[in-house]
């Protein structure tokens, strides 16, 4: 099986490769009369898109959304809406090496051992360039929920954490980093460059935050709030961990020390603390939902790695081409429409059970 | 909407309540002619089973459970399994408390929100007694990997953690705490009892990890292997954070020292590591899967927190009845369960597209 | 696959044999907070009872149903309904002739192909007893949708049509066959009772009307309401064809006859005809919507009919055991329990997307 | 909701309206590894273009399919295959007619109570341009099903039937009417003729068989392979009937007549009758699978009918533009790829459960 929809009632299918000549999504079970054209999607696709910075792989693609479906007169009209994406910066390299040989830590010797062959042109069906089909998605889904902000940001690179005391939501959009502190961007400007000139890769931490999400959003039992956003953060290309709320750091922490007590408040209850993440029982208390991402360090590196041809050889293999050092950071505008894609799917999903 | 239903292929659907007369578990898609009968579930019910050490819920269940469908002259047929465990041990206590106010940290507030109303008897559909159904279902899973070992321990509880230099397997069975390492299973006791004393909590972590998974189960790119592991993990109850792998520790990792070189071994590739856990580009590599997952301390304490009542209103609350002083102990079979149903499934969909 | 699933936001999945101990269904997605009790499903699972009358099977079964969770106080708590049925006259008959041949027309030999061996007993998961758990899922669907008045009858049996010129709705419940023309009744008694006598069957046609359905359920294009009721009433044991509104006869209409006026009304448009049955691009339009389903007759009869065994050689085979003379008679509850379940899940489908 | 996929395993997802610059499919779930290019596909599309005739309408389309991805090298890669075709006729007519008022039959006045506004240019998404898409996925369908040869043709148009005794295969692709009776195809001419002149329209009738299905494809209860069909079948445009085998006639038979009984055969069993239509519990059993499915006639007739505008006021409305007189006609290369697209599914389904 391929799946290649994420979703129950807003629903996404993408689609392309990373040398194919487009590629798209298409957004299904949008609520219709939602104002929007190409200029409400584009900017999320900017601020992902690359080779803005030297921190970030220097293929060049404008990465220009159009709209193919499912608008009329400037509206949603409730029918598929059908986003597309040309690939422009496709550098006709010579792929011999990676077609003959896998590269470790890639998904190269993965997709030929399920499909017996694989596109290998810059990665094919499994290159992060996906990930840009999902923002374009993400940028229909927050129209979706206008109550809802959501705000993710860099918060540790290469194993250099930002300090809560300096963050500055302001900063974020400041420094080449998605960086909400000044300082700590700073410091990345040395980690990352260093890695870059290396010819290595380090990884990263994404958090992301949404506030104005009401309580009693959520699927119970295998539709849960949590277990659907991690499903959606832990299916992007280089993701390894997740953690709702507290995540690992509740695991030691006793009852007490967790616990969010409740009060009330002018609109609705308020809570003391938030180790939650903003959601009990897979369903949503009103609190903001918190998750948190952890990126590797990309596998794309210079350093020559042992590994095996198709026929099961010895040989080494380093990745040519152009890269990100650090993917993570990237990952923010991906990890930001993923959260809407799932919080707006929720909304519907609520409001068909329970009006 | 509501989902209890998980699984693509191989699915399963739980319903039931903590007090209501049974919960169970319907398995739709078993392959045909797997010998089953209740002996090879009933296992892993037990291990699940409370009330068995002072470390856990003293709440007695038998956890029996019977095969309703699916099942002629000893052998699955193809059809749904429907499989019923009866609640035996409800007690009879005076729920008042509950059913006016919102325990913190519990789904209470967060179910009324959503639905309204809510079961409040020992936590109605949101309570830890579903994943009996969990573990159930798992056990008719585990018949449809026969090539697959699936072994799941606590690494640490209280934020005490095993020393890997001790991990012996055969361990693990002799201790309440699911613990490999014989030491830490015995400072443990200490950790939970002075808990279970204090009418407190604590947390751990719990890692599973499965052998014998070959090369090319997952289904791009959004029923991702680890992504429906991600799910399947944080919609455990108390979940609160999911790795693959190195997981979050991997971010702190330069990209040469998180390779996982390749070498032509005797069966297929070997790897020099496996910091993916078996895991890349969503697909299984033929290396061991490794899934950690965080569970917070339960919220069910003694200590009466702040919160507020139906009618909004402050007023404190602590949990009475039998309580897990540390959930991710009986957290084990149930990770175990969901990590056979999801590799299950996998199984099945590879062989659907690719024969 | 097994698809024992039916449903997009409310769910049912029926589970069970024709001999074995029970049978039943888990409804998922059900609003809170409606009113229930078993006695509010009862009367629809009476209505499908086999065994009162001389003209349907003498199998003996109470068919009462137990709710035995997603209910608190009376009413839907928002999570899954488990309803069971035991079975109760299975008799112990000797069921080595059914075991070793394929009775023609029968499921037998579908199901060895598919499965590599079957539940021959009673027919096993492809009995018309799974009809039972459809009905009462259907119960449940009726309370979303108080809108809605749900009306099946026979229209035809052994190709003697009623005549609409005397129908009369409260004729319905007063005949062994669900018949609104008290004439045809009195036919049909003579036909199906010769049926029955020389051990033979005939078939039947059913007819379902919904009233009050508002416009604008339906979720096109390949959820449409008109394709989700096809397959619906498909499904059914023994159901070979299935007409929306004029249906085939339309095919013999010019666009001139086959038009559907509309007009001002006092509520909102009404039409001057209803040949569409109520649906247009799969969107519901207000009107009535009516269904035709065309039940074949029963394969079960007592002329033996040549056949393989299951080593493929020639045989003879008759159905022993109790059995419907006309299985479309019992069709109707469960045809009415389709619609509800088709149209209960369309009126949260469309409150999901549309609000 | 919008449901604009269709399929369990083998998935396609369509998108675009009658008048917006494309339209498009993306078939997800196909194997890997099967030679396909554009050619392969095209030949389906060409069958089904308009303005070929006089007989259908005289909308000027090439119809050109492009893939876009999921193809390497030649072969399907087993990620999503993206198709599209460019609208290119779209004439700029006055649309201030259908904008304003309810065109009888259509579903203009559906879409507008669904999602309160509509895209009025030439139907939007309703508009049996759609069917251009289906017929696309289809041609990727039959890739999967080699051993499965499928045949439609048309069988009845205006009430005028053809003769099985005249049936020649080789007929079908020398008249515009895909009709296999030569005789019929001379009637039909003047039928479909006076239609037209008339501004009028007229239903059809067309059938289809599948032959080399083996047996044992099919998903009981609810995934049936007859549900399935008659989902895919009803869900097509203007479609109003499905039959299985012998459909409605068969509920006119006894039980005996209605048998199929079954004889040792070279390969397999053979049968001495087909009035199941190869389908018997939802699964294939080896002989052909036979449907037949009424189109009413086109609603887009040039007589003005009594309707109502937007503001609910009375009116009158008579469909402009160029229209299929028997939309039935054109319905045979959609009902031939609907037939793909289920049993390839089928057949991956039944991979993946049974191996």
């Amino acid at each position: 099986m391929s799946v290649n929809t994420f979703g129950r009632l807003l629903r996404f299918t993408t689609w392309g490769e990373s040398h194919g000549p487009a590629i798209g999504a298409v957004v299904d079970g949008c609520p219709p009369g939602l104002a929007i054209d190409e200029s409400v999607i584009q900017p999320f696709l900017d601020a992902r898109r690359p080779g803005q910075s030297k921190f970030t792989t220097q293929r060049q693609e404008p990465d220009q959304v159009r709209i193919l479906s499912g608008v009329f007169e400037g509206k949603t009209t409730g029918t598929p809406i059908s986003l597309m994406i040309e690939n422009v910066d496709q550098r006709s390299k010579d792929y011999s090496d990676v077609a003959k040989a896998y590269r470790p830590g890639h998904a190269d010797y993965a997709y030929d051992a399920k499909y017996g062959f694989r596109d290998y042109r810059g990665g094919g069906r499994s290159s992060a360039r996906e990930t840009a089909s999902r923002v374009a998605a993400g940028g229909v889904a927050r129209l979706v929920i206008p109550e809802v902000t959501i705000l993710a940001y860099v918060s540790e690179i290469g194993g250099d954490a930002i300090d809560m005391a300096n963050f500055d939501a302001a900063e974020i959009a400041n420094n080449p980093f998605f960086c909400p502190d000044a300082e700590a961007a700073k410091r990345w400007e040395k980690i990352v460059d260093d890695a870059r000139l290396a010819g290595s890769s380090v990884g990263a931490v994404v958090e992301c935050v949404a506030t104005g999400v009401p309580a009693g959003w959520g699927a119970p039992l295998y539709g849960k709030l949590d277990a659907d956003l991690a499903a959606a953060m832990m299916g992007i290309n280089a993701v390894k961990g997740v953690e709702i709320g507290d995540g690992f750091a509740a695991a030691r922490l006793t009852g007490e020390q967790n616990a969010d007590p409740m009060h009330p408040g002018t609109n609705g209850p308020e809570f003391s603390a938030n180790h939650a993440g903003g959601i009990a029982g897979g369903i949503s208390t009103g609190q903001p939902v918190l998750v948190r991402v952890a990126f590797k360090p990309t596998s794309s590196i210079l350093t020559p790695q042992p590994t095996i041809n198709r026929e099961g050889e010895a040989t080494e293999l380093f990745t040519k081409g152009r890269h990100d050092p650090c993917v993570g950071i990237r990952g923010v505008p991906v990890v930001e429409a993923m959260m809407a894609l799932v919080l707006a799917d929720h909304k519907l999903l609520h409001r068909g059970q329970c009006g």
